[in-house]
């Protein structure tokens, strides 16, 4: 197999062309945004978004205040849009009284925060998840992604999973 | 409960507060690090390295290119440290023959760049990945996050989980 190069804008370059489609090119290239976001911002919003749905058990009131015009859904188990939030997460909130989440890291770029959280689920075990929000050019939230995974009993290392 | 604030920056100054250790506190300020990051660079080392380590099966070279002093381990199967890391994967490459990750987003700020991917097994089912890496001040790699979740066959959205 050939050496690969050294990394450099050509690694980059090579992103937008694997994944072609409109809502994929964002993503891979925020960088490249039209609209200059206020991260900060964006930041305390999904951070107050996630604290009011989850913690506080407000959904409907997270996403009247924090969303706009849609809510694009990508965890499996939620339907998309913003009655299927409100509904999973009102379900969640009467079946796992307790439940929360605790923010560990905050990474921004463009139209993109990253979440690096601690879930807790009174009665079962502890997740490490890492949620993905887009936000649209005013600030409100409106895609999200994640990836969970129960925090085993057992690591390999003493550094923590989150 | 009181009404919670509006977002600003008072989210955000809570957050060091509450998770006071050295090691997080560059994490959930990254915008604050003292040095001034070229993300691009940063964003083609890590994805260099992942492509170099995973999908071409040399994880030596990979941290021999791409790690700074130190690797700091937080994949709970994983044991901290460059040979640790470098053990694992050689098992991987030879237990996995074909394994491929997908990188589909790119996000990154300060220190830190996160890897949204979709792991291809074969033989086993895919997973959803996101990753986090952090950086030293001369762009090589020494740290390392990650969530894990496979991929169901079902879902509640047509929107795909990665």
């Amino acid at each position: 197999m050939a050496k690969d190069p050294l990394p450099g804008p050509g690694v980059l370059a090579r992103l937008p062309a694997r994944r072609p489609t409109s809502q994929d090119s964002p993503l891979v290239r925020p960088w490249g945004h039209a609209v200059m976001h206020d991260l900060q911002r964006n930041k305390a919003t999904v951070i107050a978004f996630y604290e009011l749905m989850f913690n506080a058990c407000r959904p409907a009131e997270a996403v009247e205040r924090f969303v706009g015009d849609e809510y694009i859904q990508h965890n499996p188990h939620v339907q998309t849009g913003k009655a299927g939030f409100i509904a999973y997460f009102e379900r969640m909130a009467r079946d796992w009284p307790g439940k929360r989440v605790e923010i560990r890291r905050v990474v921004a770029e463009g139209a993109f925060v990253v979440l690096h959280c601690r879930q807790h689920w009174p009665g079962d075990q502890d997740y490490a998840g890492i949620d993905i929000f887009r936000l649209d050019d005013a600030g409100r939230i409106v895609e999200h992604w994640d990836v969970l995974q129960v925090i085993p009993d057992h690591a390999e290392n003493p550094n923590g999973m989150v």
